[in-house]
């Protein structure tokens, strides 16, 4: 008598987490939960799968940067139709920059997936940027091109990429919505309180209220960024008013 | 009384040879004209849309540039399982090399499509490229990354993507057939011939003969090329016999 392979694999509690973790990140459920576990795998693993072939992370990050810089671009044609091919060019580099993937990879604790033989300690800021990556590419071929793209609309374009802001136009959301408080004579408060919860780095929230309501809330990894990312939701809750 | 926009425009006898013309290179029916139209446009037209941005192929060529690599990025991912993150890298590279784009784009003939107030003759070679990256760009926009994939698959992977030869393991099909047919002890002819029809370029064609059958045929701008064409389609269809 054989058994299905992985039929009790796929049911171990260690996949159960995974599961639930990756699912929350994804928003979506995963098809083939072997596919985002490659994502995590780092090369000191020394994994090989049936046939021999090295199985890491690396070749998911080939075809998840890729994938990303795409529904990028096309984020961009859409968003910007008086930027000529250069300013598009400029503008993508500045938002698939390593540094803005590290930070995202890290805001989304990808860190925790991570499957090493080396100290997750030792590892240098540019995991972060490379898993997730990896796992872009992972979406893609789980579930398609349509899904990668809901995931970078949510997950990157949402609440990262502000065209003004890359361009140095808005500096601050905070002294923005500051500056139309004190005109509109109306009191604010930024109520900022370590939040850090089950996540392996400090965590900041802030509630922001004008007058006597909280008009938004938001949670990061320094006070400024949790800050100015609450000022930023604020800001285009009150765009209307703000504009009067 | 007020009609659409565009009713009579778009039955004009320049538009539908465009509709004719492009479709024949596409492979099925666009939906929207204008799009493709704007894949030809160079900017010495000075054209302006209606928000006065400026209207040229420039910006498809941004994105059809980003979409072509993710195209041949996935191609390669599932082709070469054992090939890292460097090796892709490369071979990527190599696929969608400026050389190999102008090549492309003038076997294509899309000069023939460019709209331009500067002369044709004055054009460099790239001219070739930008414009097949620009009409990648404008089938996304049009039909979605699905027929994108189909077109780069059928126009790019298809007739000129081979692993081996870009690595350098088979350096000509013509000599594998050749010494294929002398170790066999048949008798094989090359029958190159001119055959421009109504392109613009100079065009050969070729019928590869083993023995008394017509086994490849294939057309390109060169000779050389017609000929490897040819030997290629010839090798793979021979291929179990040449394995014996």
């Amino acid at each position: 008598m054989t058994f299905p392979k992985n039929l009790f694999n796929s049911h171990s509690k260690e996949d159960g987490d995974f599961f639930l973790g990756i699912t929350k990140i994804l928003g979506f459920k995963p098809k083939t939960l072997s596919v985002y576990k490659k994502a995590f795998l780092h090369r000191s693993m020394n994994k090989k799968d049936a046939n021999g072939n090295a199985m890491n992370y690396e070749r998911l990050e080939f075809l998840g940067d890729s994938m990303l810089g795409t529904i990028i671009s096309k984020h961009l044609y859409s968003e910007v139709p008086d930027g000529d091919e250069g300013y598009l060019t400029k503008m993508r580099s500045k938002i698939v920059s390593r540094e803005h993937l590290n930070e995202l990879g890290k805001d989304l604790g990808l860190i925790n997936f991570v499957e090493s033989r080396i100290p997750k300690s030792h590892f240098g800021q540019n995991i972060h940027g490379n898993v997730f990556e990896a796992l872009v590419g992972a979406i893609y071929l789980d579930r398609g091109y349509k899904y990668c793209e809901k995931f970078i609309q949510h997950r990157v374009i949402g609440p990262y990429v502000d065209i003004e802001q890359l361009e140095g136009r808005v500096i601050s959301y905070k002294s923005l919505v500051i500056e139309w408080c004190q005109k509109k004579k109306k009191s604010f408060d930024f109520d900022v309180y370590e939040d850090t919860g089950n996540d392996p780095l400090k965590h900041f929230a802030v509630k922001l209220s004008i007058g006597d309501s909280v008009v938004a809330k938001a949670r990061a990894t320094s006070k400024k960024k949790a800050e100015e990312r609450a000022a930023k939701r604020a800001f285009f809750a009150l765009q209307d008013k703000m504009e009067n």
